[in-house]
C-alpha cells in the first residue's frame, strides 16, 4: 500500500426529498449565485421549480446558465465565468449530471483566474482558488458530485482533457435517487458502464498489497452487476437507482484510489474518441474496456486479471489464459446485455482516424500505469476495438 | 436504504513517515495546545520526541496530560478540561489508541461547556461547540481517529457510556501503521475483534435494500480474517498492520452505517462488562458476540445470518439452522484462534453480578435495533456467555 492523504470534504444529502437542504446550504455561503443546468430535464423533474423557489424565498440573486451539453465545452465554461464576473456571483450551483457538474467546476476555478481556463486542463496552470460549488445530481455515473475532477472538451483543438484538485470537490451534493427515474434507458446503461469502468481503472493497479481496496472495489462491481439490469427493466425501482447512485459516488470519490497507483488508460483513450465523435462517454468505455483488457492482460505477472475473472465472474480453471479470457468475455457480455455497442465503427469513428487519434492521445500525457502504453499500443487497442 | 447525510470531514495522513504533517496542521489552528497520551509507549516509539520537537520549532506552547488508561475515565477528562481552562489552550492533540482519542474528544467538548462533562454521556446535554482535535494513532481498533464517537467510564457510577457528534470528528489524524508494530499480541488481537465487531454491529440491521453497504462490510470482514492472524504471527509486517489500521478507520467512520439502522447491542452489553471488570473491550466483545448471535439468530426472517454464514465463512447447506449455527461456530473459532477467552467467568465476572448488570444495561438506554432486547434477553445472553 502506498502512502495517501484522505480528504473527502463533500457533504452528501442522500435520499428522497433531500432537495430542501439547499435552504440551509446556500444562504450561509452567498447571496448571489450562478445556477447551471442542461437540457431542461430538471424542469420536467420539478427540480428547477423547487430550486428557484428556495432561492427566491431566501432572497438569493441568481443568474442562469442552461443548455450545458454532454461532453461539456470550453465555450460554455467561458460563458459561465463571464456571467459570474459581470454579476459578481459568489457561488455556483449545478443541477444535472456529470457534464453540468464538470462545467461548474471549471467555471468555479476560472472566475478567480486571469488566464484562459483551458490552462487548468493542459497543465499550464494549477487550481489555487475557486468559488464554492454545490450540486443536485440527476444522473448517476460520473461520480463528479463527490470528487475534484472535471473533464472538458475543447472543440477547437478536438481535445477532451481532465483537471483534478481537492479544491474542486463540491461543498455539498444532493443525491435523490428518484431524480434518476426518468433517465433514458441508453443513458442509464452508459452510466452503469461508466461506474464499472471507474472501478476497473483503479482495480487494475501495479501497487502490491492493496487487499482492502480491492475487496471494496469488487463490492462496487457486484452492485453494478446486480442493479444495472434491474434499473433498465424497472426505471422507477428506487432501490436499484439508489444502489447505483451511491455506488457511482463511492467509485470515484477517492476511496478506491487511496494507497494505490491507478491506470486510467481506457479513459484517456475514450476521451479522444468522444472528443472526435461526441459519442456518450459510457458507450465509448463499453467498446474500449474489453479491447484494453485483451491487450494488457497478456502481461500480468501479479495475476490481477485472474483475480478479476475469479472474484467477479466466478470463473475457475487450471489454465490461467483461459480463465482470463473468459473473464473478459463475461465483461463484454455484460456490457452487451446493457445494450451497448461493441465496435468503434458503430459509433461514427472512421478507420482512417485511428492513427491520428493514437498520436494525439499519447501527446496529451502518459497513458496507463497498470501498463504504460505507447502510441503503437494505443493504436493496436483502437484497431482491435474498431 | 434509508436517507442519510454523509459528512466525514477528518483529513487522514496514512503511511510511513507521515507524522511531519503536524507541522502543517497544528500551527494554523492554535499556538497553545493540550498534548494527551497514555502509558508512555509513544516515548518508546519516538513519537513523543518528534511531536515535542515540532511543537518547539513552531513555538507552540503545550501542556501534557499523560497516563490515560484503557477504558478511559471521567476524572482524566476533567483534569484535561481544567488544564485547557487554566492555560487557555485552544487545540487538543491525542497520541495513542482509542482511549486517548476518546478522552481528547470528551475534553474538547467539555472545555466550552459549563456543566459536568458527564452530561454529554447521559444525554443531559448536546455537543454544540468543541475545541478542534488532532490525533496520532498508535493502536488500530476503535476507529475513533475518524469518527465523532467517544466512550468514557465513570468509575463512581460504574457506567461506561458513549457520546456521538460530527463535531467530535478529529480535524486530522496521522495513521502510520509502523507505530503499531510494538502493540502487544493480546492488544493486537483485541483490536481485530473490535474492528470485526464494529462491522457486525452495522451488518446486522433491520433495514432492507442495503446491498452495497453489506458487500463493503463483507470486504472489511475478509480483511480482518486475512490480516489479523498475519499481524499476530509477524508483528512487524507493514502490510498486515496497514490493512488492519485502514480497515479499522473505515469500519467506523460512517461508511458502513449510512442508509442503515444499526444494532450495537453487543457493544452496549460489553460496555457494562468492562465498566465492572475493566476487561479489555475487544476481549469482552469476543466473548459476547457469539452469545448475542446465538440468541438473536433464532428470529431472523430476512436471513441476515444465512448471508453471514455463506458470504463470510463459505458455508452452504439446505438446512438453514445448521448453516447459521456453523457460521456462529466459525466466528467463535476465529476469535479463539486469535487467543481470545470465550467465557465471562474467565475475565473476572461473578455469576451473581449478571442480574444487576442486565438491569443496568437496559436502564442506560434501548439495547439493540436488529433485535430490541429487554432485561431478560440481556440476562440470558450474559448467562449463556458466562
Amino acid at each position: 500500500m502506498e502512502n495517501f492523504t484522505y480528504a473527502i470534504s463533500t457533504r452528501v444529502y442522500f435520499g428522497r426529498d433531500t432537495l430542501h437542504n439547499l435552504e440551509f446550504e446556500i444562504p450561509k455561503r452567498a447571496s448571489r449565485i450562478l445556477f447551471v443546468y442542461g437540457s431542461g430535464s430538471i424542469k420536467r423533474l420539478g427540480v428547477y421549480e423547487e430550486v428557484t423557489a428556495i432561492l427566491k424565498t431566501h432572497h438569493i440573486q441568481y443568474q442562469e446558465l442552461s443548455g450545458v451539453q454532454p461532453n461539456p465545452r470550453l465555450d460554455t465554461v467561458k460563458e459561465g465565468i463571464r456571467l459570474c464576473r459581470d454579476h459578481d456571483l459568489r457561488f455556483v450551483l449545478a443541477a444535472g449530471g456529470g457534464s453540468v457538474i464538470d462545467s461548474v467546476k471549471a467555471i468555479a476555478a476560472g472566475v478567480p483566474y486571469k488566464g484562459d481556463p483551458w490552462d487548468f486542463f493542459t497543465g499550464n496552470a494549477q487550481v489555487h482558488n475557486t468559488l464554492p460549488i454545490g450540486t443536485v445530481l440527476t444522473v448517476a455515473g460520473t461520480g463528479s458530485e463527490m470528487n475534484g475532477n472535471a473533464v472538458i472538451t475543447n472543440t477547437t483543438s478536438q481535445q477532451k482533457l481532465a483537471v483534478r484538485s481537492d479544491l474542486l470537490r463540491p461543498q455539498f451534493s444532493i443525491l435523490d435517487p428518484s431524480f434518476t427515474f426518468t433517465v433514458p434507458r441508453e443513458q442509464t446503461a452508459a452510466g452503469v458502464v461508466d461506474i464499472f469502468s471507474h472501478i476497473l481503472e483503479q482495480y487494475f493497479s501495479p501497487t502490491p498489497d492493496t487487499y482492502v481496496q480491492d475487496r471494496i472495489s469488487e463490492s462496487l462491481l457486484y452492485t453494478c452487476m446486480k442493479y444495472g439490469p434491474i434499473a433498465l427493466r424497472e426505471p422507477n425501482n428506487y432501490n436499484a437507482r439508489a444502489q447505483l447512485m451511491w455506488t457511482s459516488s463511492l467509485a470515484l470519490n477517492g476511496l478506491l484510489t487511496y494507497g494505490k497507483i491507478t491506470d486510467w488508460a481506457t479513459h484517456a483513450i475514450e476521451h479522444k474518441v468522444s472528443a472526435v465523435t461526441d459519442v456518450t462517454h459510457g458507450i465509448g468505455l463499453a467498446i474500449l474496456t474489453p479491447a484494453w483488457m485483451e491487450y494488457v492482460s497478456k502481461d500480468d505477472p501479479a495475476g490481477r486479471f485472474i483475480d478479476y475473472a475469479q472474484h467477479i465472474w466466478g470463473i475457475d480453471g487450471r489454465k490461467k489464459e483461459a480463465v482470463v479470457k473468459k473473464g473478459i468475455e463475461k465483461t463484454k457480455a455484460f456490457f452487451a446485455s446493457l445494450g451497448m455497442p461493441s465496435r468503434l465503427k458503430d459509433v461514427g469513428v472512421q478507420e482512417s482516424q485511428l492513427r491520428d487519434m493514437a498520436a494525439s492521445i499519447v501527446a496529451s500525457g502518459d497513458v496507463g500505469k497498470f501498463r504504460r502504453l505507447n502510441e503503437d499500443n494505443v493504436y493496436t487497442i483502437l484497431k482491435n476495438a474498431y
